[in-house]
């Protein structure tokens, strides 16, 4: 017979999921209510403005999405992308490529624009696809990359979809209290994003902002959004509804309560200062990759703080590596996708996954694996680590 | 500053969510492991096979879906139906209707067989359906419908579809072990449920369940299915894929260790004696409100115990009484739906909210409501719902 499941303990590192704090996990315990209840209403409305403070918008319609970032990712293409419309979709990884079947399975044509793996989207590459394809309904791209651990420039790129009257779809499932996400000062129409990175939720939710353009557009659609769930016009009659709510479906109640403390404490840390968290971590295993002789898969300037591609040295079974981490240090990290299978690591400093320990951790359980493989070491990868959060 | 969220302490009796209880509350309390982490697939495995113990079926495509029921019903249909398809769909409340859209979403044409509210599918009048149109490629109906309380004839339907060449997509949200869902007797070939009825789960996870006859239709579509997010042939690599599995979504891992543990509590008990619970705590309850002078809209045999609509009596404030209910029992009850909103109450007994203390809770509380607004009791609802608990 089975028997009640007892998770082992880890730390998470990889890709997200990313550690979840004990208060997140206590306030999905609590008692559930009724998706209608007053009291689950006033909850939802301070998600939806704490959302708001998250994203810098002030963006009427944002709300999160009752399933994980594929199902917000999908909400932005079916509820703006009709058959027959025109999309540039940027692809430097696995979800680009994502968004390019989305758009495909709208009926639409995507024009696709290229960049190595490991690379930003080139703003030029882009201004050329959309002068080339007068009329284009919208560029789509991600602003970081959880395949690779590139940061694309958001702004520049939401610039230029409005210079060319296009819409703006951008994926922060991996920046969103990261790194910046300045929805209203990019200009950005319709970004969504997922609960388990650097919120450090457990995933299940898809936090999602439509400007006013992005509503209009919807508003004036020839066709009906192809999916009944994730009907936005639907979905804004129960979450915007004020006091009086049009039940739509019946939403996670407790997987919400996570979501609402994590915002909390999102605001109690300051999101500015959780930036500078993920950046001061970030520097600080860079610093102990490096003098223990590792390298990173993307260039500086373009690094996602958060997520950290590092190349697998030559002669090294990555995947014992990974084994070892996780059974003798309790400690996930995650493998390359796609493209980059079997070529790097990716180690994820995510939400409560960005702090000192886990750092340490990470190197020093690094170290012990690469050792037992015969990898010669530079000595001090942990002091090295140490020093540079000291220094910073 | 936005604080903790600390809800308000209910007993759940409306049309779901149910109370949850506290070793599914702690289940999900547990720390977030990887979505790929071996111990979680080996917990994804065990869940898989517990939902198929509770489907009564051995479908080797049964999993939960990673949202909530609708998001369930949208994957029956975005997978089976293809544009230019007729689906018969039968509606005799909310649900039905829902369906109908689906189907339309879909681009297939929907073949609407009406059964007035409160009623069960009448099979003749589908059959009717069946015959006038030749190709049909499925039967979609609700099983218990939650905006009536009615229970239709499952079965009887499903063997119909397959005389007719047709696939029967079934909605169990509300029936799934709370009274019989006997998928493989009954020949069904999409059937889906929601976590937060009589699994007593909070909301946001669908069970569903595909026949080796819906997984051929599924294999061979000649269009790609319309979402990426809910395309099964992309899920099954992920929940099918035994040791190796593909990478699709980010699962909802805390939500599915409180799937897995109202599962184990459900195998404990055993699911016979979880249905008899159901109807003995209807009978309870339906004695209770008839003592009391109160009727309920669903003729006999066609009830579901699980799902109460209780006909409001003439010249009283039906939402007043809700009112007093929640905010001075902390109780909560349901709301009519669409044709019946203002008409009907509706109470669930579903899972650990089908308990005597729920039924005595409830009847009291009605009681003082409705005396309240001077409607002319009989005395004694309580004993004679205590009195039909022991004679049962």
């Amino acid at each position: 017979m089975t028997k009640p499941f007892q998770p082992p303990k880890r730390l998470l590192m990889g890709p997200g999921p990313s550690d979840v704090h004990h208060r997140v996990l206590s306030a999905m315990a609590r008692p559930t209510l009724g998706h209608l209840d007053p009291a689950f209403v006033g909850m939802m409305d301070e998600v939806k403005s704490m959302l708001q403070e998250a994203f810098f918008t002030a963006n009427a319609l944002t709300l999160p999405i009752s399933g994980p970032g594929s199902a917000g990712m999908e909400a932005c293409f079916v509820n703006l992308v009709e058959p027959g419309d025109t999309v540039v979709v940027c692809v430097n990884g696995v979800f680009g490529g994502r968004m390019r079947e989305n758009v495909e399975r709208c009926g639409a044509r995507a024009v696709v624009v290229e960049n190595d793996w490991g690379t930003p989207v080139d703003p030029d590459k882009v201004e050329a696809a959309l002068k080339a394809n007068p009329g284009v309904k919208a560029l789509a791209f991600v602003h970081a990359e959880t395949s690779t651990g590139v940061e694309s420039p958001a702004g520049d790129l939401c610039a230029l979809a409005r210079e060319h009257g296009a819409l703006s779809i951008v994926d922060t499932v991996t920046s969103l209290a990261g790194i910046p996400v300045l929805v209203d000062h990019w200009g950005a129409d319709a970004v969504y994003s997922g609960s388990q990175k650097c919120l450090s939720c457990p995933p299940g939710l898809s936090p999602l902002t439509f400007s006013d353009r992005a509503a209009e557009t919807l508003k004036s659609r020839k066709t009906k959004v192809q999916s009944w769930f994730l009907d936005l016009t639907l979905l804004t009659a129960y979450w915007g509804g004020g006091a009086k709510r049009t039940y739509h479906h019946t939403a996670p109640v407790n997987a919400l309560y996570g979501l609402h403390e994590s915002l909390v404490m999102l605001h109690e840390e300051g999101i500015e200062h959780s930036w500078t968290r993920h950046a001061m971590m970030h520097q600080a295993l860079r610093a102990g990759l490096e003098a223990m002789g590792l390298s990173l898969l993307v260039a500086e300037g373009a690094r996602l703080p958060q997520l950290n591609a590092v190349v697998v040295p030559d002669g090294i079974d990555e995947a014992q590596v990974r084994s070892v981490l996780l059974t003798t240090h309790g400690l996930e990290i995650g493998a390359g996708l796609g493209a980059l299978a079997g070529k790097v690591w990716r180690i994820g400093l995510m939400g409560q996954s960005a702090t000192p320990r886990h750092v340490a951790s990470c190197l020093g359980a690094l170290e012990s694996a690469l050792a037992a493989q015969g990898f010669k070491l530079s000595a001090g990868a942990g002091a090295a680590a140490a020093n540079r959060l000291l220094l910073i």
